[in-house]
């Protein structure tokens, strides 16, 4: 039998897609609501300070000649584009600069580019309250996480999990601004998760953020689809052709309603400190902290000697980064930037910080071993300097959720990535605004203040 | 090393790219051409058939709501769309009616509704010579197929390589019509093929002719982001968490460039008598060819005995289909309508007759069992009816390349989708426009009787 045919029997993809399409805002928990707050601050602000990337003047080059109906807002752009491509090229801007959030749970997931990319888009039809908004966020994170961890093979296989699994939240999390029912709920999973893609071999490109966006407009696209009858199969994740065996060599799909209302997954949502990816963080904190105690001079440096978890060197091997996209890939600029300024912000992510000459010459003294005893979050870091060794470990990096960035730390981060392209008053308007999201009547006060 | 940096080197990707951007439409072979030619006048008669069917009436719902510049035409519709949502819809209603072209040259790829749907709508723009369009249709071709056999376990994996490959051949073929030099067309199929999706588990739904479609939007979207230098890495195919190694369990990627030059693939292209699957075709003549030969009254048959390729039953295993959707994944739907109607075309895959009780009577009465000695081109079908028992053995069916339709044979085909959606006088037209391909200055000539 056909594992296609349209059927009233229960699935695993229905039994998630009824819970999700049943959830109401008084279920969210304080701690949910709290994540939602900071999740969508956070998000605003990494998009604004993208908005200018070169990388998004590029796609907007091509989207302007092409898009339609001014119908979505580009954040910092002063610009409005087609319902499809605006989340395209906000889900870019949130990802480019690589310092968007980051779920942790059983995958590395940074949800809020293709699921608030889509959500801001949808946003601006009718009015959406605050407390609706918020809710189809957290429902991304249930879908996406939650299929993620169906495949459990997925990461290692190749895949980059915010274009594949991004779609897929954003889908559900469309689907639920939408309010659709189950079955169209259903539809709309089945709809996002046929259209996920995403390379890994993409790293270091344009193409990394570009998924994000895709992400967003595709989970558009999926629940607008669904909202019309616009149909699919009932088993997406569990079929026998579908995601979780598919998209991995192992398949555990049970785990798609596995502990399902327990607890809400955006609670676990990590925020990022530096402007590259989470692997690169305990390394960086460990620098950073024998530069601050220690006082070295880069210039006495002999060798920076690293200890990391094995997926460090896996994902951010490059050497000799030539671009400030590269740069967010390579264990030893990280090293050297942290050493040099105490930072791995933006600026330390440029392309003139990645052809810098003296940040070049002491990459090539950094030394990274991978030691499979360490969890992703810890680092190891031996300078030696002036005839000195300094040591220290990391024991959780910061922006995890064994060591999360606090609410000022993040007003704080907001702040320095909108004020550049917004201005200060309109910024702290935002930040305003988010700070009494649940009770916004209409989510537009906030996406004007964006434009 | 990390494999994403932008380099000199030369690597699989770059070498088939540079083949692909450098050839010009006198290298094309004479049966190229005339493929050529009989695949864009195929294609056009299944999207206009396809043009009216109630999926497309839903996804035009959506597109037209959020389409913007109406940039590009709609088939059978008098309808412009954007150019990234015109493509979509083409590329649906060309794959709605399963109706479409297939290659089988290690791949089973529907190539004609993602390239051509992309194709006709970059044709819009500034004036498009049939000549280039036919060589940028060939260049699809080579892209998509090649890919395919870097991935040997791609359809096993469960990918519906229209989705997935198609989306590389549209990326490649539209990079191709706007003239992309060997950088830009390695840029237009790394983000291409790292947009590329759909899943097997979504056979018969809508989302299954979708997957044509999005493959055709986005191969545009990708040519376009390349023409303007928008970065991918140099290695899609080959790398280490590239297409032939993560859709696949086995990789090829030495396939990418085998042969390059000696032969055109779209030579080898088939054309379909039947409105279904491929793998259907075989026990469909056999069926028709009993019903011929003995005159078969269809309420005397105590059964229909097939045996078929064990792919059959892998793929079209529905027993008690109930839209016409689905009965395209029947193999016993497949036989009834054969032997009731003697025909597997439109008419037989309408909802009506998936509902018929008179064919759901006849569909139980069939059995088919899978012989791995059989090739996917041979059936043999064994009826009992009145007493008798008839037998037929297919070698190689219809539509193959060992058993292909005739040029009068696709005309007529043609004739019967287009007239009842355009008009037999401009029918005629389009068909005599395409029977002088080659030497047409402008293919908007040809848009416009397709409107």
């Amino acid at each position: 039998m056909d594992q296609n045919l349209e059927t009233d029997a229960e699935t695993l993809t229905k039994t998630l897609c009824g819970h999700l399409a049943a959830a109401r805002f008084r279920d969210l928990s304080a701690a949910a609501r709290r994540e939602a707050r900071r999740g969508v601050l956070d998000w605003i602000g990494c998009a604004l300070a993208g908005s200018g990337h070169k990388t998004i003047g590029t796609l907007l080059a091509v989207l302007q000649e092409i898009s339609g109906k001014p119908q979505a807002t580009v954040f910092g752009r002063g610009l409005k584009l087609g319902l499809l491509d605006a989340p395209l090229a906000n889900g870019q801007m949130g990802h480019v600069l690589d310092y968007d959030d980051t779920h942790m749970g059983g995958v590395v997931l940074h949800t809020s580019s293709p699921v608030l990319a889509a959500l801001f888009a949808l946003a601006e039809r009718p009015a959406v309250s605050g407390a609706d908004f918020m809710l189809a966020y957290a429902i991304g994170f249930e879908a996406g996480v939650r299929t993620g961890r169906t495949a459990p093979g997925h990461h290692k296989g190749g895949w980059h999990l915010t274009g594949t699994l991004g779609t897929i939240a954003a889908g559900a999390a469309c689907a639920k601004l939408l309010k659709l029912d189950r079955q169209r709920m259903t539809y709309a999973m089945g709809i996002a998760a046929t259209e996920a893609a995403g390379m890994q071999q993409n790293r270091g490109t344009m193409c990394k953020s570009f998924h994000a966006g895709k992400a967003a407009s595709n989970g558009v696209l999926a629940a607008l689809l669904a909202e019309r009858g616009f149909d699919s199969t009932q088993e997406i994740v569990e079929g026998q052709r579908g995601f979780s065996r598919i998209y991995s060599d192992v398949a555990a799909p049970e785990q798609l309603t596995a502990g399902l209302g327990e607890t809400w997954l955006i609670e676990s949502n990590g925020h990022k400190p530096y402007a590259c990816g989470v692997v690169l963080h305990p390394l960086i904190d460990a620098v950073i902290a024998l530069r601050n105690h220690a006082a070295i001079d880069p210039a006495t440096v002999s060798e920076i000697s690293l200890r990391v978890h094995p997926l460090v060197l896996s994902i951010t091997g490059v050497v000799e980064p030539s671009t400030g996209l590269q740069s967010k890939f390579s264990t030893v600029h990280a090293a050297a930037v942290a050493l040099i300024d105490g930072d791995a912000g933006i600026a330390q992510y440029s392309d003139a910080k990645a052809a810098d000459s003296t940040v070049a010459a002491l990459r090539r003294k950094v030394k990274a071993q991978a030691d499979d005893s360490l969890r992703r979050d810890e680092a190891y870091a031996t300078i030696s300097a002036g005839g000195k060794r300094h040591e220290v470990h990391i024991a959780h990096a910061s922006g995890t959720a064994d060591n999360p960035m606090s609410d000022a730390a993040i007003d704080a981060k907001f702040l320095a990535n909108a004020a550049p392209v917004i201005g200060r008053d309109r910024a702290e308007r935002a930040r305003d605004f988010v700070q009494a999201l649940e009770t916004q009547p209409d989510m537009r006060g906030l996406t004007v203040l964006l434009a």
